[in-house]
């Protein structure tokens, strides 16, 4: 066997089974009490879509992969939870030699999807399934959540460089390193997060800080030396006293670089009227003989601000994104849920008051117009195929991968494939009017009421 | 020499030295090649409250001093940053040996504060205090956006239990155990999230999730079966079909339960009319000689949706808060800054349009009125020393700790004791009207305009 098929083969990452809600504990002691663990299939979705949004973008499968892959409770957990007295011995046996043996299907990373879609589906004995739910939820909600951001960013700088600069205001570190993944997935040109780039190959981009400029006495000083310690690789910060004062001293430094075979890169406007700046900063440059210089800009922004400074028309090459677009500032949340939905070939379905679900193993067909566009999608149970395409893909059958793990440029490539085919109504900053349909099947809704009946 | 006092002595934790910004890395570089290596002090604060809000609490430091401590190129990271070609031979060599060599004066955490005041000072040499911007940044402003939450949470909920229930959404790993630290040191009784108790010794506390009642075909068997597993410890889930029904068949479960030596310690609510079903359900509990069952609520709680259930009386003993926590919701990042403040004994100061700072080695004094609330804050240079007591203490000095590390516990009694000083109209979840005042003394003043003069 391909050794890259044995899910269980990868090296142990991340922050360990303890990282989950004790309750999921607390329930597998009783389910070991009780002797239940058959197959028990719960899916993944999020229940509606934030306000002003159009559609949601899938990711975090990679990551899920590996926590399920490397899944176990080392030698210090297990004395941790003997320590806790919580637990019978017999059940901490038990999971001493826990690994995850079931099935996951799922929509590749990058995909578009919509409200009550599952992007993950888990079947597996219902020990397994239950106690992976929080970590699952945890990656894959907070992926899903900067990729959707992202790809509106993506969508408002039309074609523009985009670029990660949240890593200082992301909530942690894992946020940071996510986010740089989810947002170059989206379609970002790339991150300033160095680790992003040696885990992942995310291409990295800098250029200099303040404190920079402040070391030196004279601005111009600053300027020549990141110049020459950079070659033609230097991006000046230019705001931190006079945006255009800060100008003319590039032009005057120019000929004294070129002579030294040193040109400069661009310039990064950061406070201020961005886009009154960057008409200035362009006219300078360009009246100096700098017309190859190119102008970055950042600061607070958004998918809106982006839209603005590209919809005024300002000289603006590339753009430095950050907070706003780690943080998901519009929508720090989505409503997502991990439900229980099958137990030993038995349908479930929860119908606390706002937050009923679908019950039963379901599936996703997109159909597509003349154009390729999206159309219209179908959730259905799975053994109730539809026209069009299933969304969710097998991926782990038994605990061993059953395809290979999907590189993230090929994600990016899905990701780049997926914004080309939305509606043009959905590409709007605007919520689209009207929204995308999502048809749920005659079979779906009588099971529910079956369901409900019984109970 | 003690060895709790050698800083470099703890063993190496989190995601490394290359979560960093690219630019520090660049500007690090330049500064090599220019031989700048003086003393820069750098100060972290946050420019403005979040709409709404009347205080910040400081969270962070010590895992600030886990990351100094631990700050070093690994060989991969070495390898890798050579391989990238970005930098110049006789810089990564400097880079091997680096280690933090500095001195860190900061705010304990758990303190009150305002916007401007620095909560952690860095003065090392200035390759050192420029490498650790980004990271300190990402784990000082998550954990401070947290524990002010959280602070808030605290003060609505007026001695009412409050657990940390958001790890699902929380952004990332980190985000949510960092998150039930925060919460934990604000006030908060405890979390769900497991790894936080085996971290910190955070008191772990958890009920049942919707899937575990939907596993059993019958509701009251899976209380039954819950409350077998657990003793007198069981927390029951009643929402997953009809609330108040749930509630009877507890009722008609005790006496079976009772013969059993088992009772049942608690029920949650998690959805519909949280007042509402806590009215009803309390009664069917008391008139079930039920009435040292505790009530239990969740769901898409903050501080407005507690302060109006305490409110309303509604008879809830204690709530599960978490996503709008855990995000901030209402604001999910602070305009939070890290600025060179001091190059080589020379005050600096940045200028930026709506970002300028004030210059030089700052403290803040703080002052008291006859029942020892906070009165005022004064900003000041350090040797300008004002009424009141100085909020920021020397912590590290050349690298090493000069104090014992600080208990959580510790902490949480030191936000506990701060939360209690807070005038009361900062106590309010309304505006405070008057602003707490923070007073810049005419020293700093007379600074900021003699370097505005001769740059």
């Amino acid at each position: 066997m391909d050794d890259s098929l044995l899910l269980t083969a990868r090296p142990a990452t991340g922050p360990g089974v303890l990282l989950t809600d004790l309750y999921e504990l607390t329930m597998l002691q009783a389910y070991f009490d009780e002797g239940l663990d058959a197959t028990a299939t719960f899916e993944l979705f999020i229940r509606a879509l934030p306000k002003g949004r159009n559609f949601l973008v899938a990711a975090g499968l990679e990551e899920v992969l590996d926590y399920l892959a490397t899944l176990h409770f080392t030698a210090p957990e297990m004395r941790w939870l003997r320590a806790t007295k919580r637990f019978s011995k017999p059940f901490l046996a038990s999971l001493e030699g826990l690994r995850f043996t079931g099935d996951v299907d799922a929509m590749p990373e990058g995909t578009v999807f919509f409200p009550d879609e599952p992007v993950i589906r888990i079947s597996a004995p219902l020990r397994e399934a239950q106690l992976v739910e929080s970590r699952l939820m945890n990656i894959v909600h907070y992926e899903t959540l900067v990729a959707s951001k992202a790809a509106r960013c993506v969508l408002a700088a039309n074609g523009r460089m985009l670029v990660d600069f949240g890593l200082r205001r992301s909530h942690g570190a894992e946020a940071a390193l996510l986010s740089a993944r989810a947002s170059y997935l989206a379609g970002f040109t790339g991150t300033a997060t160095v680790e992003a780039g040696r885990r992942w190959g995310v291409p990295v981009f800098g250029t200099m800080a303040h404190s920079y400029v402040q070391v030196h006495g004279d601005e111009s000083e600053a300027f020549e030396r990141f110049a020459l310690a950079h070659g033609g690789n230097a991006t000046l910060l230019i705001d931190t006293y006079d945006t255009e004062r800060a100008a003319r001293r590039i032009v005057s430094l120019a000929p004294k670089l070129q002579a030294k075979g040193v040109a400069v890169n661009g310039v990064r406007l950061d406070s201020g009227d961005l886009a009154n700046h960057a008409r200035r900063v362009r006219a300078i440059l360009d009246d100096g003989g700098l017309d190859s210089v190119a102008i970055f800009a950042s600061g607070n922004l958004d998918e809106h601000r982006l839209a603005e400074l590209v919809a005024s028309g300002a000289p603006i090459d590339g753009f430095g994104v950050g907070t706003r677009m780690n943080t998901s500032a519009d929508a720090p949340y989505f409503d997502c849920a991990y439900k229980l939905q099958e137990y030993a070939g038995e349908p479930r379905r929860k119908r606390s008051e706002g937050k009923a679900t679908w019950p039963g193993r379901k599936q996703v067909y997109r159909r597509y117009d003349a154009e390729g566009r999206f159309a219209g999608d179908t959730l259905t149970l799975v053994d109730e195929p539809q026209a069009g395409e299933a969304l969710l893909l097998p991926v782990v059958r038994g605990g061993l991968l059953i395809r290979p793990r999907v590189a993230l440029a090929e994600s990016r490539a899905h990701a780049n494939r997926q914004l080309s085919r939305l509606p043009l109504r959905l590409k709007s900053l605007e919520p689209a009017d009207p929204p995308y349909p999502v048809t749920v099947t005659e079979g779906l809704k009588h099971l529910a009421a079956q369901i409900d009946a019984r109970s």
